[in-house]
């Protein structure tokens, strides 16, 4: 091991283990990870080598991508897991485990992802008989095919149609509907696994019904491909999207429908329905069912909390080990050693809060997880759920998915740059890392447009602490938006409200600086609103106010996400240090170092939200600058444990300079060697390219008299 | 042409074509400029051809690269393209024309970028006369190598070695120099064109002399392959560095050298050299030689500055195209038109600016170019030429190339990011416009190293107005750093500054503007200068202290950069009014809305530095937020016909989105219809892979026993 490392990793002021059950959930869990990363990565076939990945064309990739997954499959029935799920592995915790494990994309990933629970979620329990078994036998495979080429986020303008077409018109027993693709606009684009690989599609389309109304948009189960050999069937095409910017094993794809005659009873009918003489019937959605769904939708947005915080851990492993192991820079005038690069201020203050933005983002995750499934089991169990309780957890869940993806993407290219030359090469195994993971910013709510629905959520307590509802105010409460009451009221009530800190030191306590992220929440929360009504007496319309106001929107939602994830970590800490059920006081202390870190690292990059209204003072800027060069060192002793405690293994970051060992520049040149261009000695372009100009001389020059 | 670009570009305030001329330099050279573009759009071979790029392999994208390059010389040559350069067509100002026109990267670019020039500003006459023609003719093809694996910034640090062995131990006639690389941290790493295309390499080497001594990095001329066949040379490797985040045309490569024997004359010896005994000399390098090789590194920084601005104007003309036909989200509960997401306040806030950067940055470079050529001039002909004009000018080629690379990199993300869905696609054009720029903000200067280099220089400012040297004062009031002595003189007298603005109007003033700019980079200036003293009075040593500041020089860096952006973009823009040269009142009005774009836009990005010592006021900042929304308000009419003012062609856009005349969404199916994985109906990976699955049912569900 590079002596760095090592040195490095016997610094650590805590338990790197400990810290890894705690990221786990648990001694067990760890070890079943472990156990099943070793089945991934001791495969005998080797079909799930990524060692050729960086060098592939990505029709090679996407192949192989549905060679793991096959393997994957054939391993997981082998070894019984999903068993415990009748069969359904996908539904197992041990699958979600096994996909990580396998550290590249499976081109099948949205039949179980967006397919299967669509059908549970929306199809009758007749419906699900049918369909569930052959998706988990893997014969029918589908996709979710919703957006189109011209409607992403407005769902309502949504073009494909699915007409009701009686049996006594030529429809099939029972009734059928068409589906067509209007326009070229209506082409459906964008969903994975549509490209080349599904059979099946869940086709979202506007119904019309027997009377020619349109009923707006609907689900209905489309075959796409034959099942006996995978010929697109009459009407339909699909095809692959072409090569992206990241993701490129995953065949995102875009289907047109001309005419597709599908069975009524291929409408998802668990909530409305057509019958036979094409009527429309909607049911009476129970509201648990809508509640489900929508916070199905929210577990979707905190998972991506989750998973950012995972990627943040996996960028920083890279950047942090190989910034220990690189020397640049004469440490003196001697001229003879070199300063490791993570010594250097400059490299601290760009890698460490990043690296407890990881933790922060897990523990924020796990706490709101935790919030979101007592909710659900509540629902589920007809116990009363407050509505405040579940739209508070939407404006949670939609600030962070906002904030956190933006963080992590803007995060893992950051890490890759402050690998300085070597971070552009793939064998750093930061590019593809960070341009696989931009998908994020942008699907299951852009984010330019989640922060309105935060503010339209947050505008609601606002009124309610205008108009002094106490009834209201109460149902608030126990709910995280519930923190901001207090701010809201000295805020509102006009009264001058400054942070407390008298000392650097003061501005250390946690509780000071969250209060201090909460009050800023507020103000800007109080400023968003009061901008849409000042824009409306100047003349202008709603719209257009609240238009105009979208920027304080993203600003209000940013700083929001900030304090939730402030709030919930040291929430998530405070309950771990009372449990003690996975870590102990030191691991506990360097969890508030990390979250120390976080909060006042934020506080320096927007110093100026906290100025603006005297809230903090110039002697306040000054205390926390000081405090986040000692939030840095802090770290620096813990800074190789911290990532160690994320347990990625080799197999999986796929990179030269992240490895374990530290041994990164043989691995570097390997890796270059390995490049098809250096198959041979002279490169595939000298014969008859280069040779033509060297050794033909068809760039020498005599002058001329010709001239342009 | 789609309605809606029609629409806009009818609304326009200004003459397109007249600004075209100004970012070309004149009417005659935009003329001459499509002329260039001409012969490579319309080139009968179709060698040229951007059409199949996203589809290929690196190997492919690779040697297509010297396909072109062959076919550019020769058609240079048969258009006598640099025959006003006695044949040197790299010289001539056309050979750039047509390189931006080509829109990809040729693998043989450093021959002419940096192997040339130093041949030319380190070689003797004697030398010179040997290699260029060589070079002219394309039959030497040379890269520079210097980078080590485990040296990229600390140049002091490298260790490939060049040992003197005179002719008498068996050296060839006249001696010679043995090149070698002792470690593997040595191997010569990331130079272009070394990988596989260049047949020679100035190597950058310390000079171990004939008595043993070390002399130091010198630049020797090394053979690397036959210039006959291109086999390897005894004791040369070079390989291709592997795939990379962009760039991946280019073979970036490294190399090792095991006692590889040079001809003594190979050293390059226009400043030092060593004689037949292997005597070490250093020639007195005239001051003149001396002044030109730094001049020579200010102008490739503020030539990174120039291309920074086409860079953003690029980006900018797709995401701006896009963004006005592009309609998402209904106008009003009527619910049947959607918006021009050009017309969302977010996508403007986040486009705009990047606009108004890149006139910016491109008025900024042509104006230090012409202070750079005035000095070089002068040098070159013995006027005199003071000091501090030359160091002035490093701290501000230093301070902008980290800047606007930095912003550039960003930019062309967010205007990736701004295409929504349809932006992830690389016939977006903006992926491989993004991963490609992203080695600016590492190469010629990390971006976190240069800020150091900035304050170092102005440092010596704030000295000089400390100890009241008014004769050093008066040699930098001709210079932009010399600008920010009033503001010095006050901070440090201790005189409270305050902002003058009275209403929001007064905020609009670009003078105001400039002066709030330039106060806050005085004010970080002293800041940084004393945060470095306390650290030492503090008990930290010089390097710790400084170290320590790193953070506070990089915020001084960047404030630094944006005062000189504004001040050098007015400087221009009012020198363009005087000479009406290119543009007239309309075009200069815009370019003003641009300017005041910039600067209302960078503090309100900022605003806590302008709040924290209480220079503007919480009002101030309120003006400045609704001034921002005005210069938004200003620019949206002008937007389409700004960006059409950049003359990119769609050739040279390799855009389904920024098309010319807006007709995306056939354009974007198109792209995806000649992907290689829809060639057939039925995807590559059915079979054998997916229908084991589909068809053989490896994946069916029976209950076992067997469990893990």
């Amino acid at each position: 091991m590079n002596a760095d490392l090592q040195r490095e990793r016997a610094q650590a002021s805590f338990n790197t283990e400990k810290m890894t059950n705690l990221l786990d959930g648990g001694a067990a869990k760890t070890a079943r990870r472990r156990q099943l990363v070793s089945i991934i990565e001791k495969d005998p076939t080797g079909i799930f080598s990524n060692d050729d990945n960086y060098y592939l064309h990505r029709t090679d990739r996407h192949v192989r991508g549905l060679a793991k997954a096959v393997r994957l499959i054939e391993v997981c029935r082998k070894l019984g897991i999903g068993d415990e799920c009748d069969g359904h592995m996908v539904a197992s915790e041990d699958w979600n485990v096994l996909l990580i494990a396998l550290a590249d994309d499976l081109p099948l990933y949205l039949h179980w992802v967006m397919f299967i629970p669509n059908i549970i979620s929306l199809c009758d329990d007749e419906q699900q008989a049918e369909w569930l078994p052959l998706c988990r036998d893997w014969r029918m495979i589908g996709c979710y095919a919703q957006t189109e080429i011209g409607h992403g986020s407005n769902v309502r303008a949504l073009e494909t149609t699915a007409t009701f077409l009686p049996e006594s018109k030529g429809g099939m027993k029972g009734g059928s509907f068409v589906i067509n693709s209007p326009t070229i606009t209506s082409y459906k684009a964008w969903p994975g696994t549509l490209g080349r690989t599904a059979n099946h599609a869940m086709v979202i389309a506007r119904l019309i019904d027997g009377d020619g109304v349109d009923r707006g948009v609907h689900n209905f189960l489309v075959p796409l491909r034959s099942m006996e050999t995978h010929d697109l069937l009459p009407g339909v095409e699909t095809g692959d999207l072409g090569p992206k910017i990241g993701y490129n094993t995953m065949d995102n794809g875009f289907a047109s429908f001309n005419n597709v005659v599908i069975p009524r009873r291929n409408m998802a009918m668990r909530f409305s329905q057509v019958d036979e003489q094409g009527k429309y019937i909607k049911k009476q959605m129970s509201e648990a069912a809508s509640k489900i769904a929508y916070i199905t939708m929210m577990q979707v947005r905190v998972l991506i909390t989750d998973s950012a915080g995972k990627a943040l851990g996996k960028a920083s492993t890279i950047a942090i080990r190989y910034s220990a192991v690189r020397r640049q820079g004469f440490k003196d005038s001697e001229e003879t050693a070199e300063n490791q690069i993570l010594d250097y201020r400059q490299q601290q203050h760009r890698l460490f809060p990043l690296l407890a933005s990881s933790f922060c983002f897990f523990m924020t995750g796990k706490v709101l997880l935790k919030a979101l499934t007592s909710i659900e089991h509540r629902v589920l169990s007809h116990q009363p759920v407050n509505r405040v309780e579940v739209t508070d957890i939407h404006a949670s869940s939609s600030a962070l998915k906002s904030y956190t993806s933006m963080v992590t993407a803007d995060g893992i290219e950051e890490s890759r740059k402050a690998c300085g030359g070597h971070g552009f090469l793939q064998a750093s195994g930061l590019p593809e890392m960070f341009t696989t993971y931009l998908q994020n910013p942008t699907v299951e709510g852009d984010n330019h447009m989640l922060p309105q629905q935060v503010i339209k959520v947050l505008l609601k307590l606002v009124q309610a602490v205008a108009t002094q509802n106490n009834k209201a105010l109460n149902d608030y409460k126990p709910c995280d938006s519930g923190q901001l009451i207090p701010s809201l009221q000295a805020i509102m009530g006009g009264r001058k409200v400054t942070c407390p800190a008298q000392s650097a030191e003061d501005l250390q306590s946690l509780s000071l600086l969250r209060q201090a992220l909460c009050y800023r929440a507020a103000r800007l929360l109080v400023g968003a609103g009061k901008l849409v009504q000042d824009r409306v007496e100047a003349g202008r319309t709603p719209e257009q106010a609240w238009n105009d106001a979208l920027v304080e929107m993203a600003r209000t939602s940013r700083a929001y996400a900030q304090f939730l994830l402030l709030h919930n970590f040291i929430k998530g800490i405070d309950e771990e240090e009372k449990t003690h059920a996975m870590v102990g006081a030191p691991e506990i202390a360097v969890l508030r170092d990390m979250a120390r870190m976080c909060a006042l690292y934020w506080i320096e990059k927007d110093l100026g939200d906290f100025l603006e209204d005297g809230y903090m003072s110039a002697q306040h800027a000054g205390w926390i600058r000081t405090n986040v060069l000692a939030a840095l060192d802090a770290i620096r002793p813990n800074a190789v444990a911290l990532v160690d405690s994320w347990d990625y293994s080799d197999f999986n970051l796929k990179s030269a300079l992240g490895r374990w060992d530290g041994d990164v520049y043989p691995a570097l040149l390997d890796y270059a060697r390995r490049d098809p261009l250096n198959a041979k000695s002279i490169g595939p372009g000298y014969d008859p390219h280069l040779k033509r100009l060297i050794v033909d001389g068809v760039g020498a020059y005599t002058p001329t008299t010709s001239r342009l």
